[in-house]
C-alpha cells in the first residue's frame, strides 16, 4: 500500500517535471536545433505513457504514508527526477558518459551548478535551457512541487514538510499549506519574472534572460556562457544579477509577509540583518584588495559585491576568475562558503540562522560563565527561542562537516590537492558551484573519476536536504521498529 | 587591594618559572656556553630583586579575587609569563626582533611549537632546552601552577579552574584543589622521567633526551634539531615519541583514577575510547597511500602513527615532510587538525570530547525526526549529560571558527596562500604548531609581518585559554556593571 502511494506520488511529480521540457523544446524550434528535439521529446512522451499506465493500474488505492516513508518519498523522488534530468544529456549525446551526465543533472536540481563541461557555449541552446532550466525546479524545489501535490491528492503533507523545508527556525506561514504552495509559487514566478525583463532591458535576448533567471531565482549557477555573466561585459546585467542573487537567499516567508502588509516583520528578521549586514562588510573588506586589479572603485565594488552575493547565495556565478584575487580577498569568499543564505530561501549552505544561533548561545555562555547563578537563553527576533534550537543546530554542525570531510577525502583520493579537494567539497555539500584551485571558477569537475562523481551527486544532494533527509537512511535508528 | 592580590600572584609565578632557568643555564655549564648564561641569569635575577620587593611592600594585604579579577589574573599570568620567556632570546641576541621572540615564546608556552627559526641547530643547545621546556611549564599549565600555589596563598583557587582548566567535561577529580594539584604534577613529572630515560636508553644524549620529553609530555613539539625527530632516523625513538604524545592527550585525571584504583574508569571512557580509534583507524587509512613513498608496511605504519599522534595530540612533531605524501594522507592529517586531543590533558585545539557531544546529539535530533513526540537527551559515560553541555558546545564551536577565520584573514593580508594561511590558522589557534603549504614541517612562520606575529601569539594564547578567558574581555558583558 505504501509501497503503492510513493510510486504514485512520483510518477505524477516526473510527469510534471517532463512536461516543463516544453520550454526548451520551445527554444530548440525556434533556433532551429531540431536534432536535439527527440533528447527531451523521448522521455517526456515515456514519462507520460507510464503515468497514464500508472494511473489506471492504481485507481482506488488509498494513499498512506508515515514519517518514515515521508523521507523515501523525499530521497526517491529527488533520486529519480535526477535521474530523468539526465536523460536529455544522454540522448542528445552531448554528455555521453553515464555519471557525467547524473552529477551535471543533480548539479542542476540541487541549484549547485557545478558542471563537468570545460565548454557549454558548443552545447545547443536547448541544452543549455535545460541546465537553468533544472535550477529553477529544483531551487524553489521539489519542495514547493510536493507540497502543493500532496493536498491535492489528500494526502497531508505535513511530515514532508517537516522533512524537505530548509533550516531551523520553519514556523508555518500560512495554516493551509496549498495556499502556502501558491504564495511561494507566485513570489518565485513573480521574482524571475522581473529578473528577465530587466535582463532583457539591459540586453540579453529573451531565452538568455530566461535561462540566467531561472539559474538566479534557483540560486543555482550554470550559464550558457563559458565566462559565466562576466562574458557580457554589461555591469547592468552585473547589478541586476546581483540584487537577484541576494533576493534569492531571503526567506520567501518575508516575502509573503511583505505581501499581507506586514512588511515590518521583514525589517526585523534578524537573519536577513545578518545576511545584509555581512554581504555589505564581505564586500567593503574586499574592494581595497581588489582595486589595483580594477582601476577604479566602482568596478571593485561591482565584482566584490557580484561574487560576495554569488557565494553567499550559493549561486555561483562569476564575472571574473577570482582566484586571481589577493589572497585576502580570496579568504572573504572561501569564508562565506560556510555561510549560505537564509533559510527557507533557495540558497544551500549552513545558514545564516544556525550561525546566528551559536554567536547568541555564545553571548549566553559568556553570561552565564561571569553569572554562574543566572538564568540566560537566547532570544530571536525579539521572542525567546525554543529550547532544542540550539541542540538542532550542534547536531546539524556535526553532521555537516563529517559530510564535508568525507567528500574533501573522496576529491583527495582523486589526487586532488588540498584546497580543490576542501573547496569542492564546500562547494559540493554547500550547493555553491565553483570552489577554488582546480574546481575555481574557471575550471570544472570533469577530471574527477566516475567514482567520485557519484559521490559527488550524493553530496550535493545530502547537502540541499539539509543532510538529514539523505542520512537518515544510514542511521540504524532508521531500521529500528 | 584588587591589584594588588594580581599583581603579588603574578609576581610568585614569574619568580617559580624564573627558577626553572636553573636547567638551561646548568646545560650551558654542561656544554661550555658560557656566553649564554646571562641571558638566563639577568631575568631570573631581576625577577627575584622584584618578588623579594614586591613581598616586603605588600606584606598585610589580604587577597581577595572574584570572577571577574579571576580572569584577569589568567590572562596577565599567561601574557607577562610568555614576555619574561622572550628575555633569553633577545638578551642572548639569538632571536634580535622582539615580536620574533614573543611569538617563540608565546608558542612555547601555549604548547604550539610554531616557529619563526629556519634552523634551530646552530642555536646554544640550553637556548635550545629552554625552548623546550616552556612547552612543559606551559603544557601541564601555568593552570597546575595557579592551582598549586592559590592555595597555599590561602586564596581559593576555583574560579580560575573554571577560567583555565580545558574542555567542557570538567568534574574536579579531588575535592582539594592542592591534593589535585600534586596529584596532577607526579603523574606529569611521572611521565617526563619515564621517556627521558627511555629515549636515552633508544641513544638521545641526556639534554636531548629531557628536552624532547619536555616537548611530549607539554604536546609541545619544538625540537634543539631542523629535522624534528626525524634527524634521529631511529624506529625506536619515533615510537616512544608516538607514544608517549598519545599519552600526554589524554585526560590526566584518568590517570588519576588509575593510581587509586579505579582503572575501570579509565577503560571505560566515551572520549578517551574515540581518541584511540581515531588514532587507529586514521593510522590504517593512511598506510596504503603512503606505501610506495616508504617501501614496507611497518615504516609506513610507524610514520603514519607517528605524525597521526603528532597532530592529533596537537604535539607538531615531524619525522617526514608529509607535504609531499599523497593527497589522501595529507587530507587525513588536514581533518585531525580540527580534532584535538582529550580534554584535561596538555593538548589544544576543538578536543575530541566536543565531537562527541555533537555526535551523540546528532543521534538524539533523528531519533527525535522519526519520533516527534518522543524525549531523548545524550549520555556520556553512562550518565545522562548536563543538558548545558550541547549549549556550551555551539558556543564553542562558533567562537572556534570565528578565532579561525580572523586568524586565517591575518595570514591571507600578508600574502599567504588559502591552505597556508588556513592551515597556520588551525595549526596556531589548535597549539598543533605546523600546518600545510609555506607553514609546512619544513618551513616556519618568519616570513610573516610583525603585525601577523603580534596577531598569532594572541590566537596561541586564546586557544590555548579554550578562547572564553582570552576573549571574554572583547565581550561587553564583562564591563557592564
Amino acid at each position: 500500500m505504501m509501497f503503492v502511494s510513493i510510486i504514485r506520488i512520483i510518477g505524477i511529480l516526473l510527469t510534471l517535471v517532463s512536461l516543463t521540457m516544453c520550454i526548451p523544446i520551445s527554444a530548440a524550434v525556434v533556433y532551429g536545433e531540431y536534432a536535439v528535439i527527440p533528447a527531451f521529446l523521448i522521455p517526456m512522451g515515456l514519462c507520460i505513457l507510464a503515468e497514464t499506465l500508472l494511473f489506471f493500474v492504481t485507481r482506488g488505492y488509498v494513499f498512506k504514508l508515515n514519517t518514515r516513508s515521508g523521507f523515501v518519498v523525499v530521497a526517491v523522488s529527488w533520486i529519480s527526477t535526477c535521474l530523468f534530468g539526465a536523460a536529455p544529456f544522454l540522448i542528445s549525446g552531448h554528455i555521453g558518459n553515464f555519471a557525467d551526465a547524473l552529477f551535471e543533472s543533480v548539479s542542476g536540481f540541487t541549484t549547485t551548478g557545478a558542471t563537468i563541461l570545460s565548454s557549454v557555449e558548443h552545447l545547443p541552446r536547448s541544452i543549455n535551457l535545460w541546465r537553468m532550466q533544472m535550477h529553477w525546479l529544483g531551487g524553489m524545489g521539489i519542495v514547493a512541487l510536493t507540497v502543493a501535490l500532496l493536498p491535492v491528492l489528500g494526502v497531508g503533507g505535513f511530515q514532508l514538510i517537516k522533512a524537505e523545508t530548509t533550516g531551523p527556525e520553519k514556523g508555518k506561514i500560512t495554516p493551509k499549506i496549498t495556499v502556502t504552495a501558491k504564495i511561494l509559487w507566485f513570489i518565485y514566478i513573480a521574482l524571475t519574472a522581473v529578473q528577465t525583463v530587466l535582463l532583457m532591458i539591459a540586453g540579453m535576448d529573451f531565452f538568455d534572460a530566461l535561462g540566467h533567471s531561472f539559474a538566479t531565482v534557483g540560486t543555482g549557477g550554470f550559464s550558457s556562457r563559458n565566462a559565466s555573466i562576466g562574458s557580457y561585459r554589461s555591469p547592468g546585467i552585473e547589478w541586476i544579477c546581483t540584487i537577484f542573487m541576494i533576493l534569492a537567499g531571503i526567506n520567501f516567508s518575508l516575502y509573503y509577509r511583505i505581501l499581507v502588509g506586514r512588511g515590518i516583520e521583514f525589517l526585523q528578521n534578524t537573519e536577513l540583518k545578518v545576511y545584509t549586514f555581512i554581504i555589505f562588510i564581505a564586500s567593503l573588506i574586499i574592494v581595497p584588495f581588489i582595486m589595483p586589479l580594477y582601476g577604479s572603485f566602482g568596478s571593485a565594488l561591482r565584482s566584490a559585491a557580484f561574487h560576495v552575493a554569488s557565494i553567499i547565495s550559493t549561486t555561483g556565478f562569476s564575472t571574473a576568475d577570482y582566484s586571481l584575487w589577493h589572497p585576502a580577498a580570496r579568504m572573504v569568499l572561501f569564508i562565506l562558503l560556510f555561510i549560505g543564505g537564509c533559510a527557507g530561501s533557495t540558497a544551500g549552505g549552513i545558514k545564516v540562522i544556525r550561525w546566528v544561533i551559536m554567536a547568541k548561545q555564545m553571548g549566553v555562555e559568556v553570561k552565564r560563565l561571569l553569572h554562574p547563578h543566572g538564568v540566560f537563553s537566547i532570544h530571536l527576533n525579539k521572542r525567546p527561542g525554543r529550547e532544542d534550537v540550539v541542540y538542532n543546530v550542534a547536531a546539524f554542525m556535526f553532521l555537516y562537516f563529517f559530510m564535508l570531510m568525507l567528500t574533501a577525502f573522496a576529491a583527495a583520493i582523486n589526487g586532488a590537492d588540498l584546497i580543490t579537494a576542501l573547496t569542492a567539497s564546500l562547494a559540493l555539500v554547500g550547493n555553491v558551484g565553483p570552489g577554488f584551485g582546480k574546481v575555481g571558477p574557471a575550471e570544472n569537475f570533469g577530471f574527477f573519476s566516475d567514482a567520485a562523481k557519484y559521490w559527488f551527486s550524493f553530496a550535493m544532494l545530502a547537502g540541499r536536504l539539509e543532510l538529514y533527509t539523505m542520512l537518515v537512511f544510514f542511521m540504524p535508528t532508521y531500521w529500528k521498529k
